[in-house]
């Protein structure tokens, strides 16, 4: 074996990288999307092709793809027998398809044990610990999602409203976003029936911010974020050494309000997901090689 | 004037009452919806088809329309100009338009000060103080309504999520939610994307129903609950002699549960909102007569 490939997948797009067999990358490439879930076909097509070009930009072979084992990091690939059906058809010396937050987690902590939370748009969570992962999270923000921006976006709306009506107290940034609305409740309604998550998510930075400048309501929902973000940290059970990487847009506001127990844990992360598919693959078809 | 009409029009029927000058329901009628804001001649044609055959089953001249005030309460009447919109083509010797709340609330409590919460699968509130009614809440389950069936619905199916993960307490009601799932957290959220407000709230009677089984969840979901519910009725700032009426679905289930203070206040609603809607006539018109 003189090459490992580490693969992508996601929704938008799939990327390669070409590396030697102990790990170090010489040619990365991107294709089209390759969603298991939707069109499993046109995920081979592209993730082969982005296998190729990834070859081809390291000045190797295509040829060689036949005797390279490789590690891909694929959305949905828990779910159902999508991985099984993938693994049948690809053309590797040896496939194994991971979900993509166990590449994502290989990638910020390392082949050891630790732990990540994405904490963007929405939130999920995945801990390794004695070699064997756990996700949590990652249901949506419409029942799940704790600590998501879209979920404090849509506590901004919520509370805007309360204290448009006198339910609950008003806050400059409430009235900041009431006027976003032209102070029409029926505006901030109408917004939220065809909003998706991005869209809420969208005024989180605002409230960390307010909160920053002592915003009762912004501090009440970031308090409440915080918070949620720290319980499912705790359902992780990580050890006090285990390292902890935060990863997502809302990864630089959560990191300094993490109590001090989470913020002794947190590390940069190591690498990105490729990187991590890239590093699994050189650990695990050296060792099988040996 | 010999009679007068009381008119409780929605979006999936419109229903009419003749009634005496002096408020003695004498017939009544049902007939097509009459949604003012997406079909406002529709509505017309409704809301006089359903006055025309209040009059037959009477026993009364159709023809006395012209020479008969109305009383209307009409969803959508508070936005944008669709109540003069309206009032402009109706045939009645009089018109006042007023919102389905309005004439609920004066059907509740009568002619006087007092207010009323809806908490059935949405959560609405007026209150009418030195003859002002103001109304607050409303606003719809993904950023208002709460203390609604939809909102302990969708608070349970969090909570059954959370407890999933281990990051949140399980209890016997969330175990039993999750096995409606069959214990895949997958279909709680597949259930989630096309649930609608009542599909939501269907579940609230069950959570009523646990807490008072003592399940910790459902507790804190009911707690959480009265709590908003009662956050809304203190901004309706009631005086302590003042009239309160609970109506909707869940009126039963939460009577029991509010504080002292607004459990002194709450009375069994008079009369209906067709009722409210007659009773303001009589009340509006004969004074006008005089």
């Amino acid at each position: 074996m003189r090459f490992v490939l580490g693969i992508d997948g996601g929704g938008t797009s799939c990327k390669a990288a070409l590396a030697t067999a102990d790990g170090a990358v010489i040619g990365r490439a991107r294709s089209g999307a390759a969603n298991i879930r939707t069109d499993l076909t046109g995920a081979r097509t592209h993730i082969v092709d982005a296998a190729r070009q990834a070859f081809l930009a390291a000045g190797q072979d295509p040829d060689l793809i036949p005797e390279t084992p490789a590690v891909l990091g694929l959305a949905g690939a828990n779910v159902g027998t999508y991985r099984q059906q993938l693994q049948a058809i690809l053309p590797f010396a040896a496939s194994r398809v991971e979900t993509d937050a166990e590449i994502a987690l290989e990638g910020a902590v390392g082949a050891g044990d630790g732990a990540m939370a994405i904490v963007g748009t929405g939130t999920a969570y995945m801990a390794r610990k004695d070699g064997k992962s756990r996700a949590i999270g990652g249901w949506g923000f419409q029942i799940g999602d704790q600590g998501s921006g879209a979920r404090i976006g849509r506590d901004l709306l919520e509370q805007t409203l309360l204290a448009h009506d006198g339910i609950r107290p008003a806050s400059p940034l409430t009235d900041e976003m009431l006027a976003v609305f032209r102070n029409n409740p029926e505006d901030v309604v109408e917004f939220t029936t065809n909003a998706k998550p991005g869209d809420f998510g969208g005024f989180a930075p605002k409230v960390f911010e307010h909160a920053a400048k002592g915003d009762a309501v912004a501090q009440w929902i970031v308090d409440k974020a915080v918070d949620d973000v720290e319980a499912a940290l705790g359902a992780l059970e990580l050890r006090p050494g285990d390292p902890l990487c935060l990863l997502g847009g809302l990864a630089g506001l959560y990191a300094s309000r993490l109590t001090e127990r989470y913020r002794a844990q947190l590390r940069q992360p190591l690498d990105d997901a490729l990187g991590g598919a890239v590093s699994m693959a050189a650990r695990l078809f050296s060792e099988q090689g040996r």
